[in-house]
């Protein structure tokens, strides 16, 4: 049996060994350290909830592989169906519904849904063998179960300049050195969310790259654990309330996300686990799909998280005794529309998905598209109507500390007290994780990654122009007026 | 076979012999009216589609019945699997792209499907015979290849009031009369779109009736051409320019939209063709699934014609030659952006559909609403947009006439020349479609429709507040936070 | 006494003979005419006023001019103060109110204005004599009170070509001859608001001319009747129910706009009347200020007819019995708010005025730019909300002509009534008066008009951009972040 | 000379000995507690701009009190004129320039203002005599330049019930002993910004009074360091990296915000600085003033963080090499557009200004809530467009720790080098200032204040509804239809 439990998995990662700089200090133990331990958590919710004792659970979390006869996690699947694409999304919005975070562990999936069709197709081109490179790897990772991070965003230096004409070139990921038995890699990945519990990385390239450019046109995956591969690790609003004694303040007392810049310092990778070297016209195939798989994603994952942030708007609205006023329930209401037209979009690109050459199935480019776009707007909007319900306590409440000393908590728990049977600290509870997700570390996946997770709003605009077919529209419009083109 | 061509269908239509009061005049042979023609013409290209030549668009608008053995036009069809519904919003929208209007035929196919299972359940409960006659109905409309049309929106007269507290108890349509082989209705349908195109009527109920309003709960059919049946034309934007010589100023040169106000006098309606009679209980369900399937169905119709606005918009861009700017590329985008946001709404509610205990699918009744809601919204803004590139001359360019004239044509002709290569007059055409559209006959149906067709934006978010499932999204909170309800 | 009547003002236009091409005919006595009437009886409205019984009414209207010892009305004033810019925006907005159209006497204003102080600094600078010639033109305007329409717009022909570079130099209105009494002019001005209801009309260049324009670079003023001078009446949204016997289709029953195509056929223009004539380095000044002149206008005018639009909607809420809902009171409670907004902008860039070198008062650049760009959005989504609240019998409502016949007369009385109290009639003339705003030829004035009128967005956000002193802000973060520029 | 230095205000806040629990320990000396300090800091800059070097910036902070004869800030002056009003607006404008925080000053002012007109009416009325003692207590004010508190919100406990209906009648503070010297209360106030850096705390009740609620009807004055009063610290986003060792990651390396909870212990007042206690008719009205000054002062102080923001932006965007890019600069052009509606609103309230019957001046009430209102919204379109722009790094860069550290520093600076003449730590820097601003302390105040200080949108759209002359609105459809009323 293929399947780890959270535990299982939470070991594994253990017994890799990573260390990382974190706040200015090397950590080794990662797994316990309170800064990192919310965001493993929150991974490990992806395996136990493919076992979970719910029959519906775990038929969306467990499916079968096409690679080899076993029995899959979701997150490691090569989608085969419409449906298939349908269940990622509705797992992703269950992952978001549990964890009330970034649960880190699409990137891999969607790297792998990309490579695996491009390999095929760079194949069929170029006559190279990344494809069956590709399924022996990914066999494996299904086999075993793994968590792999998806390396795409490079540093990119001076936004002016094309890769090749950098004062630095390390400052786009690249081949320094090409030897018989593999590659040796040098460059710096940002942004990488969940990096530090994930197995393997799969690295991609940021851009479609042009002639010239062909040592910074590679794909392959490394350990996390290889030599040479240093972490450093990303800072985020209210961070260091993990690691005070209390978990009240920190708003979400369980799970969390995690950023990681990630510096490959001359990595050497074995000519096994390259998928992509030098194919420079498949670069941007591969850019272009990731990035789609990934804003599909976006459909499910942020709808998980905006169920959370409404329910406990509702929540509040409740205590406060205000949950019948009309103007509340109307936000209330705009909130659940914003946020179920996110879903719309997640499963409408998806129920029009199509197979790709290599047999797995692709999501509509232009509506994944669409689904990200609207993910740059709506959550925002939902986060401004929280706050607006929640009321001005979600930014002025003492602290835990202070609910706890003998002099101010009595005080904090007379004048906070709202509707008879509402217990305050309760109450805090769930103003705290309103101002994690609107304003705390919670905000860094539900807003800021919202933008920029997958690409800017600016990278889907450019899609969406491109897959339009505005010249049939155009055609439709001649058509009817009886014009010449 | 079943289908009938666009021109037998018109045929079929003149055949009933139909008389309406048109602007002032009682007049007899509607189909040629000038006013009136646009909109049967529009309707006939839900025929003409289902018997094109190609292959592809033949098999998005025929399919096979479950009630007889018999190839159907699907707006006439019973849905049998999600893809249907699916195909459904395909459908609707390639219309929308042939005709950008209102092409009138889904009211129709959406009361058919809610009175296909309401009428089970009734029955399952009541021990009625309701969906045995309606199956036998519907089988004669699929096999004739008919339009029914849906009746549903009544006068309502003082909004404060129930149907039976008003002072003319006929504001709300109603039984007058029950006789051993039927019944006698009077009352009144507001905003009857396409009725007079229609060779039956399906008249609903408004809204849930409530206990001592029996007579209110009504559903039935009826030929259009029955007696006591009257209709007055509805006016639209801009509509005697219909009646002008030259094609041009109208916009849209060949198809259109109408509405009719229609009161029935007394009218019989054998016992076969009665549906719903004094079940209070079923009616408010029979409002809510027909709404449901009908919001749906605007994210299929109001995106067809949202693409010919994005085409004219593009258009008129390149024909003034400013299609390369940078903000107007931005526009465009934002346009398509919009209307497909639209389109991943009606393609997820009906991906999310189930069938119903009558063996019919219905879509996702959350996400239709959804879909509704937006189409209250995206459409102003498309709009708004389109008006933004086409530039001032949309509403103030001189008439067909004196581009005519022999004094002032060659004025006009001279100076609205624009880029060389764009004919003057092929200019001309394309503003007057997008100011159809935007402030024309034709925003009748793609702004004010939208707003109000199949119920206005309070009554969607009713149902979306009521079907968002809020105790299960503050369940997730408690849990998260282990708090108690 | 400078002030004439509305009465005085109809009959000195009607001296003047102007004729004009209407709907293919050539039309004489264009006051009577049923299509232009209701825009001169807007026109007079600003004459009315002025000499209104109520004292404050006149105070707003009358103010003394600054060239000449006399009272003028202020539509003819060169502002003198702060206070005069703020009473301009409230004068508009006064006429808004009695209007509920575009009632055209801003732009000759507006014109004024920036010529004035334009004139001043050309003459300053090139030894030119324009300012003392406008000053005498002026003066005999203020003391005839007179109408001047402001004409700006040129075709533009190919918009990817400068002037100069047209296949037909005509596109651009230029000087074809210069003699020493004056100067022979010839092309065309588009979108000419209320033209046939002016007395003179002064030509400006439609943007910033360059080296080898000089031709272009030409500003005067022309009596309407010069000859030379040809009018196209343009087409709005439902014109033609102006001819129609009933006032009621029209929704505004006594006032109305107006768009004419000018066209200038080697028209010749004495020298006393030139006020530019090749100053190419002027031009773009003459044009960036008239514009924004005209963009605080709007915040005027559009908030006047806005007030109109939101009384509508509370009169047709409370005739439907739902004005005390709270979903209904939520949207007008909007409407005012956006409506405020816009007249918020009106006021501060006129509070935060400055004097001009000539002595006049100038609006603040940068806010009146903000003003009309808020123009081209609030009246949308207003609109959009009184759509949403009429219902919807505002496309679909039987004619007048219905209305007045025996047959169904009586239906529509019976079947249109709401509340008890309200008149059958008052309630459709409400309905029709919204259309005409949202759907009609208000929306001529109050949406189009609102998007283009003294230029598209794409331009006020061109000055936005340069008038912001975005080197200041980006001053302030490097002081307190203390890191060099 | 009345006017402190920044300094001597801070030593006069340091001499009187305030105490607070802040996160869990009892402080002292305040002034110096580097959680306190940066918003001392923001109150000081009130100081120091007063007496600046620079002429422009003096005569906008400084001016003649109506009092006595006096030079004053103008933090305490009581309005005079509408220019006052304006200047207050440009004033609270330049703070937010200098501070990129709230500066805390404004609740004092707003409240004098609303005291001194409602005491004078009050007094009209009722033959009290509060206006005579508020004037004197006032002259302190100016005379030694101090800074005052305004505290108004309760903690109101259960919102479906009255203040004397609540379990614990302390929930809303309230007069609890009547002596012939004065008055005993006990409560609480909520949300106290920069409590801790006022002198002085003005007392106002939360909402309208009714009969029975004589107790909760009371306004007053107190010293800061009155016996029985407590102060429990509020917790912002991210407030404890003030505590760290570098500035870098606090992103405002100098000042920030402060809200602090208050808690009345039974606190005497003397009689001669009370200012209302009883008189339930004037609490409302209080309330509404106080509330339309503070709504007003949004409109100065919001748009100066805005522009620091903004400047934030342009400059981040010229780092990353892409200030160039059309989409980029239509996204500062949208927050500049945003950012000065804002301003326009500020501006525009406080120019249609007028006296009050006690002779100071007031704004606009209708503007003044339109101006909040907007405050809810664009701020956070604001910083959503700035987090688009400013990439994702925002969130994901490495702690300041990181970059002084032998091992990482190396790496961050080698990759997140942009364009070559921007130096690292500079963008470091700019980046952590946005940050700050959209999901840091800054936020706090930029977002969450906008959205609650002042009272919530819900108040503000009570207030727009109840100022709108609906009626009036009505009036002019029914005049220009021609129907009755």
């Amino acid at each position: 049996m293929a399947l780890k439990s959270g535990e299982e998995y939470i070991e594994s990662i253990r017994s890799l060994g990573l260390s990382a700089h974190v706040m200015g200090q090397s950590e080794q133990d990662l797994t316990r350290h309170p800064l990192v331990n919310p965001s493993i958590r929150a991974v490990a919710a992806t395996y136990d909830l493919a076992g979970s004792p719910d029959e519906e659970t775990r038929s969306l979390f467990q499916t079968e592989s096409n690679l080899c006869d076993v029995t899959v996690n979701r997150f490691t699947h090569l989608h085969q169906s419409n449906q298939d694409l349908v269940n990622k999304v509705l797992m992703q919005r269950r992952c978001g519904n549990e964890t009330a975070c970034c649960f880190q562990r699409c990137v891999g999936m969607d790297a792998a849904n990309a490579v695996f069709s491009v390999t095929f197709e760079c194949d069929q081109k170029h006559g190279t063998e990344y494809h069956q490179r590709f399924r022996e790897y990914w066999q494996r990772v299904q086999q075993e179960d793994l968590v792999v991070d998806g390396a795409m965003t490079d540093p990119k230096g001076d936004r002016g300049k094309r890769p090749k004409d950098q004062a630095d070139p390390d400052l786009f990921l690249r081949v320094v050195e090409r030897r018989s038995d593999g590659i040796v890699v040098r460059g710096a990945k940002f942004h990488q969310t969940g990096m530090l519990n994930s197995h393997e990385i799969m690295v991609m390239p940021t851009l479609a790259m042009r002639a010239g450019e062909e040592d910074w046109a590679v794909c392959f995956a490394t350990p996390t654990n290889a030599q040479g591969i240093r972490y450093i690790y990303g800072r985020q609003a209210s961070d260091t309330r993990k690691l005070e004694p209390s978990k009240l303040d920190v708003g979400n007392p369980v799970f969390g996300g995690q950023e990681v810049m990630t510096v490959f310092e001359d990595v050497f990778v074995p000519q096994e686990r390259v998928f992509l070297d030098g194919e420079i016209d498949f670069s941007g195939q591969l850019v272009e799909r990731f990035a789609a798989y990934h804003r599909q994603s976006y459909g499910g994952c942020k709808v998980g998280v905006g169920d959370v942030l409404i329910g406990a708007t509702a929540l509040i609205a409740q205590m406060n005794g205000v949950d019948k006023a009309g103007h509340i329930r109307e936000k209330i209401v705009e909130m659940i529309h914003l946020n179920k037209t996110l879903f719309a979009c997640g499963v409408a690109c998806s129920a029009q998905g199509h197979p790709t050459p290599a047999g797995n199935y692709e999501i509509d480019l232009l509506l994944a598209n669409v689904c990200k776009l609207n993910v740059t707007r709506f959550p925002y909007e939902i986060a401004r109507l929280a706050t607006d319900v929640a009321g001005g306590l979600l930014d002025t409440m003492p602290s835990a500390k202070d609910l706890d000393d003998p002099v101010t908590g009595p005080y904090i728990r007379k004048y906070l007290k709202a509707a008879e049977s509402v217990d305050v600290v309760d109450r805090m509870k769930v103003l705290r994780l309103i101002e994690n997700l609107v304003a705390g570390a919670g905000a860094v996946a539900y807003l800021i990654e919202s933008m920029h997770g997958a690409g800017p709003p600016a990278a889907q605009r450019i899609m969406i122009g491109r897959q339009a077919n505005l010249e049939g529209k155009m055609g439709l419009v001649r058509r009817l007026l009886g014009i010449g083109s």
